[in-house]
């Protein structure tokens, strides 16, 4: 098996930290090993500091980021329950399916994709709607490169409506305060900011989150992950529920390890920073922004140059340059172009082989 | 982060092969990167070597074994369906567990741990309630060491009954033949007998189970393991779903490509031949075997001999000496092992080490 190196400049995965690389080396340990229990452990506790929270339910969910979305849905949803979800892209769309799927009258304030949602207006359709027992909406849209501003929803912490918050693209690239912003249950993703392979989802749930779900009236349709029977084995009980994803998991230790390192503050500046350089040279370049309402830096969506043909240029950056780009999603797709700079691929040599590439090509 | 190095002799995981861990270093690419669709789809190719069929909607489910049982589950299944459960040891209490959370009214045949399922009682309990649209049974109970006859259950292709078979333990352990044995839904696991640490499980489902599938009244419960989505991404149309665990798939294909190079009948022969030593030699030091009826050579569960303290002996092995074997459940808890010999942990080696480390303790 061969594999090209490529420089990760899609909507994820981003190239994972050399350190993440190494930590795949490590002997195998079993799932109830002490030593492995102790990594684990310390995964968690890392965890809680870039979610920005205390909660003690904060675990990896043994899947990719659509698993995390999932059990947060499965858990604190009973069929018939009403949950409003602001929707400006495909991963608020994806809520919406999982909530339904899940038993849920779904609510929808939909916003234009490449706008922010008013977080005012979520709080209306939550004034119209207070019997809600959940508000879910997106961080960092994945498929438009928006930013939803999420800290205003703390109001919701006065109400008996939970607030659920996807930060999948959001996690250590921007800041995002779990604790503060009053959210009750939030879940992420691996291969974005954090540097690391995609396989799992971290999650975290305030107290009142783990209150509903303790008193559901009956158990969660999924068994894989009832988050009852997760905290037993993550919890002090480490009652056996499935195997971890062992490998994984020393993966996100090591992740984890080179964000907490670096720093959140310092990986969220040098994240701003090199979004800056992209977005700053791109229009140079006949690219318009898609995003003109709170663009994120580490995903920058742009409408392509007259003329240029998507598949083609795509094609020979990764081929010709080694570089992966992603394509656009909805109104964008076969135009526009989604450039991640996340993780380990967020440095400024990103940028310049980019557009030294692009130079070449457009 | 620092990992003392184990010789894997539990249930589960058991050491990845050398290749598989080489696997991991690889490039990080795309979950749309023509380069990795290949390597997924030789991966699938790989998969109905091992499993023994040439089932089109073949393919690694993005969780570890219980996601697996989760997706054969809550596809097949609609509420309200009767489903037949064999059940023998916990994966068959876990498949009545998850089964009733899709809805299914379960109807159990049980036998003793420790003993194999008559086929033939499963066919009865069939004959009884002929409606059941499903009758599943685990084929190597991981809690017990005992193997379950599948091939006579082959009689249910006449009927409109489906087979879902638990291959966990068994896949590249022991002989299995999905089409042969007129399997409709299988699923397995990366970390037991393929030597591919935890986090992916392997599922197959042949063109009536996929009918089945087509022909639900409505949506799966669950969207993350809705076999309809993910057969968009893994066949031909390329739809993205979730973003595919990138570097366990290079494990499982790795150690897939391990397998196959070394011959599934060798591998079978392996197994066999390093749990006869191990089967032969633990009465010798006074441990009395549990499972007495088609005891499996991969997983050898044994009773201790009388006055060794289960958790102290345990620990001395992993602390003294590297070697992790599993605890026994349910009756089996505190008084007795489960002894693994899977992937690559199933060499002559493996024998010797134990026997020679229990020789000073017990």
């Amino acid at each position: 098996m061969t594999i090209p190196d490529r420089l990760l400049m899609g909507p994820g995965p981003s190239n994972p930290y050399p350190e993440v690389v190494v930590a795949f080396t490590q002997p195998l340990l079993g799932h109830l090993d002490p030593e492995f229990l102790h990594i684990l452990d310390e995964t968690c506790a890392r965890l809680r500091t870039v979610f920005g929270t205390t909660n003690a339910l904060t675990l990896p969910i043994s899947g990719t980021g659509s698993a995390g979305m999932e059990a947060c849905f499965v858990n604190l949803v009973e069929p018939g329950d009403t949950v409003i979800v602001g929707v400006n892209g495909v991963f608020g769309e994806r809520m919406c399916e999982v909530a339904r799927r899940a038993g849920a009258e779904v609510l929808r304030v939909d916003a234009a994709w490449g706008e922010a949602i008013d977080p005012q207006r979520l709080l209306d359709a939550h004034a119209a709607a207070p019997h809600a027992r959940l508000l879910a909406v997106v961080h960092a849209e994945t498929s438009t490169g928006v930013e939803n501003h999420i800290e205003p929803l703390r109001a919701l912490q006065a109400t008996d409506t939970l607030l659920l918050v996807d930060t999948v693209t959001s996690l250590a690239g921007i800041p995002l305060d779990v604790d503060g912003w009053g959210i009750d249950a939030v879940y992420s993703g691996t291969q974005k900011c954090l540097g690391v392979p995609p396989g799992l989802s971290p999650v975290s749930f305030s107290a009142r989150a783990v209150d509903r779900i303790r008193g559901r009236s009956q158990p969660a349709q999924s068994w894989y992950l009832d988050l009852g029977l997760l905290a037993d084995y993550v919890g002090t009980a480490r009652r056996y529920h499935h195997t971890a994803p062992i490998s994984m998991l020393y993966a996100l230790h090591a992740g984890l390890g080179v964000v907490l390192e670096e720093g959140l503050d310092a990986a969220h500046a040098r994240h701003r920073h090199v979004g800056g350089l992209l977005q700053d040279a791109l229009p140079e370049m006949g690219f318009r922004p898609f995003a003109l309402d709170r663009p994120l830096p580490q995903l920058t969506s742009v409408w392509l140059p007259e003329g240029v043909d998507d598949a083609k240029v795509r094609a020979e950056l990764r081929v010709r340059f080694g570089i992966e780009v992603g394509g656009g999603l909805g109104e964008l797709a076969g135009k526009g172009w989604r450039i991640g700079l996340m993780g380990h691929s967020a440095r400024e040599r990103s940028v310049t082989t980019l557009l030294g590439a692009l130079a070449t090509l457009v």
